[in-house]
């Protein structure tokens, strides 16, 4: 198995990179790289301190990212005191920047983030997606991308890579999606659908929302799990700040762990799966509404009106979270997990019931369940960071291809 | 939290020291004794080839891994050739040792492995563990690790650590018993109970199985859920050959992930676990037998012999494992499942229920489930094998201490 580029992408630190010189240079540039980023402003000798390299080999790290724009001098600090004034460090708000985009089924969405981690342009299609040719969405997806890159364009940014979450399961290569139900699209190779200009990740939308979560929310512990919907639920699973993906890249799906042997089938061949009961198509059956746009939306409204047949079915469908989630609990033992995406949403009326459940098949305390800030902003966000998080792991990749 | 030991000795290539001088010296000092011991015997300029350093500075680490004894030289190889001979290096069969130890329900074992991976003394007694104090269990397994280290110390082995297994929930200090609900432990520091001139590394039996799966057994790749049992039903995730541990260590309690919701309640506080359905005592009480001793070795031949309720009972539980494995295999997406410990014995009557679970409910073609050959002896070989890999890992530890 040959390692997919966005395997090293998050893999944090560049720690995969060799024990050469090159190799440990490049790491040091990594080092220092995310040093700033996640504590910065920072002076070079406070650099130098966090990453326990000397004062001098710090400034030549510094120096070569200067140069290659990816930090950039906030002029002398502390003014006032005698000496050479320190420069304060800052991750660079121009240069490099992560493009991300989204497939939803009811929904297109491209986006453009800094290093920094804001983000700076962003655009929204609605309208299903649902028995559309992938020509046809990728065609539309381009455009929208094309749209924020240029908006991004004129407040100095270029992109260095572009993430996409698609709801499916996807290849380790990073680039094909193998089934996506929902789409009704099998075994296509996205990176001849998409500017070719970019260096492409594709990943799956349960994947991005969680390592989402991991980069950009606060508080959030190194273990933990990660339940997410669009129409299907899914997982992902953080082991020590890594997302665990699985020999094909398809770990996480939740939504096919049987919470009734004998329940009713499921198109993924299965029997009783956690999304014969805690989908949304079949939550809406339960609660007898029509599937249509914002099903979400209607859902959360009706259930906040004190709708008694919605309520019951989302308080059945937080059991059935909560019967997979204890499976999962057993089988991981994760610090934390965390509802997101389309859950985030319902979480006032899944919440009790998952709880309930999880608690009941406890002997102790059981894993505390919180709910994302992010919700189903996740997605794209984790698509736009994975490129951010690559430019942060191996710097050297983007100065020299500068 | 602090970094367990015993991770840092799972951890492969002590890829976890840090980026000194000193760091990079004893990662090498490790890459040489993994190079060795997985491709030995090998000349000096063959390893320096296989780790991409130079003859020079190979050179230099054997000679500090001769010194301390944990190569050896077995003298001119090629003599024919013209020149001055390299002498082929092996991993010492002398000097330091793993021991491993295993507390079982019914059984205590100890062995002592070298560093090529021989078991060199081993000792086994049986009689139930059950309802015994610890300190009663313990104080009859020092004498078992006595007599195996004494056997071994007069073949010039020494021992570089302690490894036990238990059955229960092991805590991250890798030294306390949470919960051993077969022995009625609670909260036991073994550290307290054991010989103190061995470092100890206690874990939990099923790790310990599926550890020694990854070590030993030819053709295993390196991303895998083992599936084992004595009397409980245990897991071990093992991901890029690393040992899925769990924030508090309890990770790979597959024998709680709930098969039927609303099913038999379970000890542990769940209902309709995994346990109810397949664990030992489950199957007996399907089969109309009484608990005794050797129970595996009762079901095995009567299935054997064709008893109709033992055959059932078995297709039951291989059925009920069927629906568990397919939830963790959605989960984790590993390349196999293994089953081993008391279930590799139980296998061909387990199999075909199970392996038509796992297919009935995957679209696609289904997880491969083989059968461990290690089987109940995979336990104890990991303990003495964890100690054995953590002086691979470190070699320098092993070699500052003698």
């Amino acid at each position: 198995m040959t390692a997919p580029l966005h395997e090293a992408r998050t893999a944090g630190s560049g720690r995969s990179l060799p024990d050469t010189q090159q190799g440990i240079r490049r790491r040091n540039l990594a080092r220092v790289m995310h040093t700033v980023s996640a504590e910065g402003p920072l002076s070079r000798a406070a650099v130098a301190s966090h990453i326990g390299l000397t004062r001098a080999a710090v400034s030549t790290l510094v120096d070569e990212l200067l140069r290659s724009g990816l930090l950039e001098e906030l002029g002398p600090a502390r003014p006032g005191r005698v000496g050479r004034p320190g420069s304060a460090l800052a991750v660079s708000g121009h240069g490099p920047a992560g493009v991300g985009a989204e497939v939803g089924v009811d929904h297109l969405a491209a986006c453009v983030v800094d290093l920094r981690g804001e983000v700076r342009a962003r655009a929204v299609r609605h309208g299903t997606n649902r028995g559309r040719s992938p020509e046809a969405v990728t065609e539309e997806l381009t455009a929208l991308i094309r749209e924020v890159v240029a908006e991004a364009g004129q407040q100095g940014l270029r992109p260095a890579g572009l993430g996409v979450a698609v709801p499916g399961l996807i290849a380790r290569d990073g680039r094909t999606v193998v089934r996506a139900p929902n789409l009704d699209w099998h075994d296509i190779d996205l990176s001849a659908l998409l500017p070719p200009e970019f260096p492409l990740t594709v990943d799956n939308e349960a994947n991005l929302g969680g390592l989402a979560e991991l980069w950009l929310a606060e508080g959030v512990p190194s273990d933990f799990l990660h339940v997410s919907a669009e129409i299907g639920i899914g997982a992902a699973v953080v082991v020590d700040g890594r997302l665990l993906r699985g020999t094909r890249g398809f770990a996480g799906e939740l939504g096919h762990v049987p919470v009734e042997p004998d329940g009713p089938a499921c198109p993924c061949g299965g029997r009783g799966c956690l999304e014969q009961y805690a989908g949304e198509e079949a939550v809406l059956r339960a609660a007898g509404l029509e599937p249509g746009e914002d099903r979400v939306g209607l859902l959360a409204a009706r259930a906040a009106e004190g709708d008694r047949a919605v309520r019951r079915a989302l308080h059945d469908a937080g059991a059935a979270l909560g019967v997979a989630v204890t499976g999962a609990v057993n089988l991981l033992d994760p610090r934390t997990v965390v509802l997101g995406g389309a859950l985030a949403g319902l979480a006032p009326w899944l919440l009790p019931s998952l709880e309930a459940e999880l608690a009941r098949r406890t002997a102790g305390p059981a894993c505390p369940v919180s709910v994302s800030r992010l919700g189903p902003e996740g997605p794209l966000l984790g698509a736009a960071h994975s490129v951010v998080r690559a430019v942060l792991d191996d710097p050297a990749s983007v100065a020299e291809g500068a």
